[in-house]
């Protein structure tokens, strides 16, 4: 077995499989692999931090890989190396959903300066996107200078996606004056950039309309940002148009982050924030496996969720049990 | 000392000093209070749950204690029984913010149908949270059948808030065309409605246009919730116009999670996140207070902060503490 300066040293110079293995070994759940996982990030600690993080969302039927394969062939062409990873928890299939399947993206799946990591399956919201931030450091680690991170767009995986990416950016289809279709409430308003796909052919002009019906709304309902304002971009991933200035956006968004001082700053949150969630997420799971517990749980939510007990006295239950036990 | 049940007893009767003084047990920190408050709150848990329990937000200056006023005076003339609370984290004045003022709202603070309770102050949003939602608890006991919650809508509070309220209204000025000034984005995605205040006046006909353009930017924006459907209305609490309007909207709403069973299914979720949010706020807060922990605690951030350290091995190395404590 290799030691954790190895393998990552063996991800820092290029080899892709040492990565593969290193992602496997961050999203599994054994308690070994799961040391082995924390000396791995230790040591790949300080060779990340310098790829631009974005997110990428949108409902079923948008374009989504067609569009992150536009965007990442002529990032490679422009000298760029990329790696996507996916997030679905809502995937419970062997092996992770059909997010990021390279067969979805050819040309860059058969590229050597891509990467293509499907979802992680099982284990929660929580877990999913635990080993999704983990998987995004060790590509960091591996010299991958934009890294993309797919969600589908229709639950609370987006809030964790926002949460681990400098910039969010939502696809959405031509539909004037409609319903965004699919997408749930609360989505638009992360994103910082919105790109109506598929402005090409009949949809040309109510890609346009969408567009400017989209940035009235946004500039309504929004108060500005100090420094950033949300954009509205048409696209065809089909025609490949509309891409550099995708491209453009996602540069002026970097720019203007840095110059503020506002991506450190971020970053700095995104850590604080996850570090806390894994310190409660991790004693919550612990108080729910205490036998004591789980033999009383049952009955004690049933009551609050009647309305029976108040949720502050179930909670005094609750941890004076765990804090007997442990 | 009287006995829960006599406090209890005594807050159902209509004894407006016991409700005052429940109150003030249930905001108070000190461990022994805490103990009388949740034996006072079981006591009181089968009187609870029969008010229309409603969020009211907006920016200052945006005239809503004169709405509130306006709205409360109404329903007390139609045989209701008000309680204002106020929920405001940023207030660290002794004696709670200025929000639920008594002095702001004269006419309802004279009536013997109106409670009108200011803000707790320090603790956090959490602590202001919970103590809002336990004095939420003991208005109901005490027979008032509309609660209003009110914040400021410049931050966190106003998810705090719609978590334990059965509708979310927000309240904003005529400014066609603008963007809302000083509401905090999100703030508008959670409302259930919107109310154009100030619709009086020179400002009368703005309002108008502000109503459809909020009502175009939402019907855009939002996808449909399967019930209910955010609504925008006009209304001047200052020449008393369109109050009613807006009650019968939050009338409407609650007949119709009646019917589709939503309103009790809200309630149930509230209920146990809300214990959820207890047992882990509590188990954080006991680490944090950890000796070991608060020694090595800023150490930790700092490496975090500057990504020396992964958010995940700190999560790790500050539960191994806090467990060989415990």
């Amino acid at each position: 077995m290799s030691s954790a300066q190895d393998r990552a040293s063996a991800i820092r110079n290029g080899d892709r499989r040492a990565l593969a293995r290193g992602i496997t070994l961050v999203e599994s759940t054994r308690p070994d692999h799961r040391d082995e996982a924390l000396a791995l990030l230790e040591a790949v600690m300080p060779h990340t931090g310098k790829a631009i993080r974005v997110g990428i969302s949108g409902a079923p039927g948008v374009g989504k890989s067609t569009f992150i394969e536009a965007l990442g062939t002529q990032l490679i062409d422009a000298g760029h190396q990329i790696a996507v990873l996916a997030v679905d928890p809502t995937s419970a299939r062997a092996g992770g959903s059909i997010l990021g399947d390279k067969t979805r993206m050819e040309a860059l799946g058969r590229s050597a300066n891509a990467f293509i990591r499907p979802s992680p399956s099982g284990g929660g919201l929580g877990g999913v996107a635990r080993r999704s931030r983990e998987a995004l450091l060790l590509c960091e680690g591996a010299g991958f200078d934009v890294v993309i991170v797919e969600t589908v767009g229709v639950g609370q995986a987006e809030i964790a996606v926002r949460d681990m990416v400098d910039m969010f950016v939502l696809l959405v289809a031509p539909a004037a004056g409609d319903d965004l279709q699919g997408i749930k409430r609360g989505i638009v308003e992360i994103a910082d950039l919105l790109v109506v796909n598929k402005a090409d052919g009949e949809l040309a002009e109510i890609a346009m309309r969408t567009r400017a019906d989209y940035q009235n709304a946004l500039d309504l309902l929004r108060s500005t940002s100090p420094h950033w304002r949300a954009q509205v971009l048409a696209a065809s991933a089909l025609e490949r148009s509309g891409i550099d200035e995708v491209w453009q956006a996602v540069q002026d968004h970097r720019a203007t982050m840095e110059t503020a001082g506002d991506l450190a700053k971020l970053r700095s949150q995104q850590a604080l924030a996850w570090m806390w969630s894994e310190v409660t997420e991790t004693l919550a799971a612990r108080l729910r496996a205490s036998p004591a517990i789980a033999a009383r749980l049952p009955e004690i939510e049933r009551a609050v969720a009647e309305g029976r007990e108040s949720p502050t006295a179930a909670a005094t239950e609750l941890l004076s049990l765990f804090l007997a036990e442990t």
